[in-house]
C-alpha cells in the first residue's frame, strides 16, 4: 500500500515537473522574428543564411542543469532559436548522485585556479555517471550530427561517441580556465587539467569565452563570448509602474541616487569594498541623504559560504541607515530586472569574474557602470566608452562622484553600453557563432 | 644687397607656406554633413546639439606641430568641423628653438616611464620658451573663451591665463603616463611628473586617452579616447585599382595572402617578433609559397635609434625571399591606405602602445587584426569580437593559423571591428567629447 503510494506520488509528481516543463518551454519559445529590433540585421541575417544551409542537421546540447545558473539560462533561449532557424536541435541533461556533483565542484574549483583534490575514486565514479548517463542517452547520441557539450560534467560522454567522422563533436567551456595553480590527485598525480585535457582532446573543436581562456590544444580552438536574452524576464523591458512596485515592496527610497551591485554574497564580488567605496564618496563630497546604495543578490541559502558572507555584509552594513542588503531567491527575474533600472548607477566590483553577465544586463538597461576589471568585464566596459572602471575603492568612490557630478556623462555611456551588448552580446549572436563553427566544421568533412 | 636677397627669399618662402596652408586647410575642411554615412546618426545629432549651444563660444586649440603625428592629423580634422557645428574654433602652434624640443622629448619619455633627468636650466628654457609664445600669441589667448592645450609642449602657457573663471583653460594629454618610473632632476629634486602637475592643476580640467592613464589630479578629470578621420587620404575608400598599383609599384606580390605591420621602427612595435612568429606560423602550418610579411612604416630617417632598429630589421629577413620590409615617408598616407586594404591579416605587436590608431585604421578598413594586448589596443581589439589578441610570438603564430583557416571568421571580425571604430573612434565622436565638456564647464560658471 506503502509502495503504491509513493508510486502515485511520485507518478504525480513527474506529471507536475513535466507540465512545468512544457510550460516553461512554451514561455521561452523563441523565434528570430522575436529579435528584429533588439538585434543588429547584419547579425540576423547571417544567423538565418547559416540556419538555412544547416537546414536538415541535427544538433544536440548536453549540459547538467535545465534551471539555475548562466548555462541553462543561455540553453533555455538558444535551443528553440536554434530550431527555428533552421537545424532541429535537442536539450539533454546528464544525471548524477549528489557526490557526482562534488566531484565536478572539485574540478571547477581546481580549473578555475583554486587548490583542490580529485582522488583515482572520484574520478573513476565521474566516469561511470557520464557512462552511465551515454546509455540513458543514447537514442539522442545516435541521433545527433552534432553533439555539443557544456562544461566538464558530461565531458566524459566523448568516450562514447560515434566512430570519428560520422558525427561532430565540440566542447563549450563556460568557465575561467586558470592554470597556474595545477591541483594534483592524492599522490604524485596530474593536476586535473591534465586529467580532463585527453577527453576534451577527443573533440573535434573546443569553444571558450575569451581568447585568454584558452589554453593550448591539438583540436581547433575558438572564442565565443556568452550572450544575454533581450526576451527573458530578466532584461525586457518593464512599465515605470513595475519598478516603482518592487522599490516599494523592498522598502528602498526613492528620494535618493541608488547605487546598485547585483550579485551572490561571494568574496570575488567583494561586496565590502563597495560599502567602503561608498563610504569614501560620501566622506569626500558631502551628499550626505542624496544618495543610497542597495546590495542585492542570491546564493546565501544553499551555500555556507555564502551565508557567512551575507552575515558579514549585514554587520558591516548596520552602522549606515542608507545601505540595504537584501538576499533574493535565485529565480527573481523580474525583481532584479527592476531594480536593475530603478538604479542610478550600477557597480560591479568583482575581483575575479568569469565572463559577467550581470554587467551586460546593467548595460542592456542602457545604465552608467563602474566596475573592477576582472576578466570578461573588459570585454563590456571599455574604460570612458561604455562604462568607468576602478581599480581599487578610492578609485571606485571616484567614479561615483564622478557619475553624480555628470549625468549627461552618464546617460551617454549608458547608451554606448547598450548598443555594445546589442552589437556582441544577446542571443543570436552566440547562436550564429555556434552554427558557424558547425557549418565549417561539417564542411571540412566533406 | 645679401640682406635684401634674403628678406625677399624670406618672403616667397612665407607666401609659399601660406599658400600650401591655405590649400591644406581646404582639403581638410570638414563639415558636419560629410560625415552622415561613417558615423552614427546619434552622435552627429549630439554634436549639433551641443555645436548650437556653444554658438558664439570661441575655441582655441594649441599644440607643438601643424604637421606630423597623431596629434596634427586629429586637430588638422577636427578644428574646421569644430567651426562648422557652432563654436568658432581656431589652431594656433607654439615655436621653439631646437633645445625646446629636445627637453620636451625628455619629458615625454620620462612620463611614459623611461629613465630621463630634466636640469633646473631645461626647466627655465622650457618656461622661458613658454613665456615667449604666450606673448606671441596674445591676441589668439585673448580672443578665446575656451583654451585646449595639447600635450606638455604648451603646458606652461597656462601661467599666463586670463584671471580664473574668465575663460575655461582644458589640458588635453594624448600620451600615455606612467607612474612607475620617477624621474629625478639632476640632485635630489622632484620627479618629471610632479614638476608639471602644478602646471595641470592650475586648468580647469584635464582629459585622458584611457582611464588607466589618469593620475589623481585636484581638478576633474576626463575620459576621451583619440580618434581618426574616415574622410582623410589614410582612411578614405580606394579603387581596388590603387590598391593593385601600390602593390606592384612596391614590387609586392599579389598571388599570396599578405600579412601586414605598419609601425615605426621601434623596438616597443617588435617587428623582430613578427618575423619570429611568421617563421613559426611556416614552420608549422607547412604553407610555404601561399603568403609573404610585409613590414611597412616610417621614422628611420631622422631617429638614429629608428635606422638601427631599421637595419637589424632588415639583417634579421634577409633569409627569407617572402618577408618585405618597406620604409616609407611619414606623408605616404594613400600608400599606406592602400597597403592596409589590399593585406589579408594586419598584426599590430606592439609591446606598448598608447593608443594605437594604425589598428583603429584597420579594423576601420574592416581587416582581421591580430595584435598584442598593449595599452589602447585593449579597448579596440575585443579577443574573439572585433579582432584577435596575441600575447607571444607562437601565439601570434597560432592566430594568423586560425585566419587563413577561418577566412569567414576573419571577415566577420573584420566587420565588427568596422562597426566597433564606426562607434567609438571616429573624429565627430571626439569633437562631441569635447564639446561636452567645454559646454558642462561652462554651464558650471553660470
Amino acid at each position: 500500500m506503502a509502495t503504491k503510494t509513493r508510486t502515485q506520488e511520485q507518478a504525480q509528481a513527474q506529471e507536475q515537473a513535466q507540465a512545468q516543463e512544457r510550460e516553461q518551454a512554451q514561455t521561452h519559445a523563441r523565434r528570430l522574428q522575436d529579435y528584429e529590433g533588439p538585434v543588429p540585421p547584419s547579425v540576423l541575417e547571417e544567423l538565418q543564411r547559416l540556419g538555412e544551409r544547416l537546414q536538415g542537421v541535427k544538433i544536440l546540447h548536453i549540459n547538467s542543469t535545465r534551471v539555475g545558473g548562466g548555462v541553462a539560462e543561455i540553453l533555455t533561449s538558444l535551443v528553440p532559436l536554434s530550431s527555428d532557424v533552421g537545424p532541429e536541435t535537442r536539450w539533454a541533461v546528464i544525471e548524477g548522485p549528489p557526490e557526482f556533483f562534488e566531484i565536478t565542484k572539485t574540478f571547477h574549483n581546481a580549473l578555475q585556479g583554486e587548490p583542490a583534490v580529485v582522488t583515482p575514486e572520484q574520478l573513476e565514479l565521474w566516469q561511470r555517471v557520464n557512462e552511465r548517463n551515454a546509455r540513458t542517452l543514447r537514442e539522442a547520441l545516435e541521433w545527433a550530427d552534432v553533439v555539443f557539450v557544456h562544461d566538464y560534467q558530461p565531458l566524459a560522454l566523448v568516450e562514447h561517441r560515434q566512430p570519428p567522422k560520422a558525427q561532430l563533436w565540440i566542447w563549450r567551456c563556460h568557465i575561467e580556465l586558470v592554470f597556474k595553480a595545477i591541483s594534483r590527485l592524492a599522490g604524485p598525480q596530474p593536476g586535473v587539467w591534465e586529467l580532463l585535457q585527453p577527453y576534451v582532446e577527443r573533440f573535434d573543436a573546443a569553444v571558450f569565452s575569451m581568447g585568454a581562456f584558452a589554453p593550448g590544444l591539438s583540436i581547433p580552438q575558438h572564442v565565443v563570448p556568452p550572450s544575454i536574452d533581450p526576451l527573458s524576464d530578466k532584461n525586457r523591458e518593464l512599465p515605470a509602474r513595475a519598478i516603482e512596485d518592487v522599490y516599494a515592496q523592498l522598502g528602498l527610497p526613492r528620494d535618493r541616487k541608488a547605487f546598485l551591485q547585483v550579485s551572490r554574497f561571494d568574496r570575488f564580488k567583494d561586496p565590502i569594498g563597495v560599502i567602503r567605496a561608498y563610504e569614501l564618496f560620501k566622506r569626500a563630497y558631502g551628499l550626505e541623504g542624496e544618495t543610497c546604495l542597495i546590495l542585492a543578490g542570491g546564493g546565501a541559502t544553499d551555500d555556507p559560504e555564502g551565508a557567512r558572507v551575507l552575515r558579514e555584509v549585514r554587520a558591516y552594513a548596520e552602522r549606515f541607515d542608507d545601505v540595504y542588503v537584501l538576499e533574493r531567491p535565485p529565480t527573481s527575474h523580474l525583481e532584479i530586472n527592476a531594480l536593475q533600472r530603478g538604479a542610478d548607477v550600477i557597480v560591479q566590483n568583482s575581483k575575479r569574474e568569469g565572463f559577467g553577465l550581470v554587467v551586460t544586463e546593467a548595460l542592456w538597461k542602457r545604465k552608467p557602470v563602474v566596475a573592477a576589471p576582472a576578466g570578461g568585464i573588459t570585454l563590456q566596459i571599455l574604460d570612458g566608452l561604455t562604462g568607468l572602471l576602478a581599480r581599487s575603492d578610492e578609485e571606485l568612490a571616484d567614479r561615483l562622484q564622478y557619475l553624480i557630478e555628470h549625468p549627461r556623462v552618464g546617460a551617454r555611456l549608458g547608451e554606448a553600453g547598450h548598443r555594445h551588448v546589442r552589437e556582441h552580446f544577446l542571443t543570436p549572436r552566440e547562436l550564429r557563432d555556434y552554427l558557424q563553427i558547425v557549418a565549417e566544421g561539417l564542411e571540412a568533412r566533406t
